[in-house]
């Protein structure tokens, strides 16, 4: 089994506590042989917790000619995707990077076209793609269950506090990514919500900035039909109390709910539950970017699904600016 | 305490199944003194379940001068709200009808003039406005208890079968009220999202047909806005599975869960409920009708609130057929 001698660009909370943890348990896999940061000390102190030792670098082109790497981990502002992306493909190496997969459509839509345009492998990380709760209950839904789904519910609250670690990001501080967590922690939820009930076809919403210290909307109401003419109704605050995340999908023939740990399924007085054990979706998503690197279609970290996962969420922030339904194909 | 003699206009299932009931433990309030349907069979099958044997009269205005009643109790098919009213008004009758207030709210425009130009009680019976869990709820909320209300949730899944007593009714079959089910059962819904979070600014919304049999659409998803800038999402079906209805209200300090027999106030780890007992909101809202005769403000029964109910349902079909957010005061 080829080691592939992975670069990983940026220091950040996503590379420290997300991906590293991840690659630790992937060794055969993935050997961290270079780190970049453009602040090269902070570099230079979480090299000292990857027992593979890697090369420092504080110029990103340098790593990416430096022959020490087969491919590069991009986990930076999104507002430097586009960029990073571009020059790693320019030399030959290829991609996982970190949702969402550009601040904007207008932007993703460039490295789509990269990335289909070229012969390396540009893989956007998005976890909640990999996660077997949502798997499963799309089984659930395609072994017809329930009937055909009709009805999505999703509701996330969750309470980015003065304290939380995410906050205190610069990046996020002051978004240049649309609608700041709305986008950050979005673009996870519509992935989930697309691997449930397909893609999605319009959006109507009502955003609102409800902190004083989120730097863009941070609650918002949103409904959705479905390509499939399913209907969907997202409501998300990462401002308000935290509560229970509550997943449903309704079919004429019953319903699904999806928890953390179990998927269930409810038809009239039977109920049926699917349990979920524990899982690493990094690790999933890194092992899956490893077959991807080997040859295999990449399915689930497409950059055109990360597309449209972001359309989704900047068709809703248009729609509250407007007052207007908009068709996701628009952003496309 | 004086009885006031009530007579009936209608024999359909919420005169049967829902005011007869109550108004049997109303005794010391109403007597019903008379009954009045347009096919007299039906009324005088009704009758002889009624131990005051009221009076049976084919024809309404023949009651209403009969000088056998105070006040009559309306239960049609919303069509006929505004020719009764009207004519009980002229009479000098009080009245109670049942919601909603009209079949749409050009005609429930007529109803609120009427009802605020006469001297007369024109009370709308919204028995949900009556309900403990809600207005226990909105005391909670309006202690402070979980900061000012800034997003609140409701879904509602009724499986209305072919077999459904309702379903059957043929003005609900091929119904003249805006939606059919949706405002039908909606604004119930909509006076308790009122009952919790005030008045409702502007709509959006997408409505679907799912069955063949319910006369017009019968699901749709949702979004509000409200005068006091809270989000609402309200997710509603009348053709899918049967689900538990869920109803949240979240502010910036918790959350507030609102089932059938109890109201949960969430703060963090801390839980408290409060215990609903059982009641019969129709009785409730008998009584209150009975304090309006009295003089009391017509606070529960007014029709201006059931014209506003009435109002985010047509505007929410409005805009899922226009794409567009829609403005309640529009319509009102």
């Amino acid at each position: 089994m080829k080691q592939i001698r992975l670069g990983i660009a940026g220091c950040g909370i996503a590379t420290r506590k997300l991906h590293l943890p991840a690659l630790r348990e992937l060794q055969d896999l993935f050997c961290v042989t270079a780190l970049y940061n453009r602040t090269q000390t902070k570099a230079e102190a979480l090299a000292e917790t990857i027992t593979s030792s890697p090369k420092i670098y504080n110029d990103f082109e340098k790593m990416l000619y430096s022959g020490e790497i087969d491919a590069v981990d991009i986990s930076l502002a999104p507002e430097l995707n586009f960029e990073f992306i571009s020059k790693s493909i320019a030399a030959g190496i290829d991609v996982i990077c970190e949702k969402p997969i550009s601040i904007n459509t207008a932007e993703g839509k460039k490295i789509v076209e990269l990335a289909e345009g070229s012969d390396k492998v540009v893989y956007i990380a998005e976890n909640l793609r990999h996660a077997a709760r949502f798997k499963r209950a799309s089984e659930v839904l395609q072994s017809g269950a329930v009937g055909q789904p009709c009805f999505a519910t999703w509701q996330s609250w969750v309470n980015m506090s003065r304290s939380n670690e995410y906050v205190s990001t610069p990046w996020r501080k002051d978004p240049s990514h649309v609608g700041g967590y709305l986008s950050d922690g979005g673009v996870h939820h519509i992935a989930a919500i697309r691997t449930l009930v397909g893609d999605i076809d319009s959006v109507s919403a009502f955003a609102q900035m409800r902190s004083d210290y989120l730097g863009a909307e941070d609650t918002m109401a949103c409904i959705m039909t479905t390509k499939s003419s399913s209907l969907v109704s997202y409501s998300v605050s990462y401002a308000l109390h935290p509560c229970e995340t509550v997943v449903k999908v309704i079919g004429p023939d019953g319903c699904i709910l999806i928890g953390d740990s179990a998927v269930t399924v409810m038809k009239g007085e039977h109920e049926e539950s699917y349990s979920v054990p524990p899982e690493n979706t990094y690790k999933k998503e890194f092992a899956d970017f490893y077959e991807t690197l080997l040859g295999a279609k990449n399915l689930l970290g497409s950059p055109r699904s990360a597309l449209k996962d972001l359309a989704v969420i900047e068709a809703s922030l248009l729609s509250s600016k407007t007052g207007r339904t908009v068709p996701i194909d628009s952003l496309l």
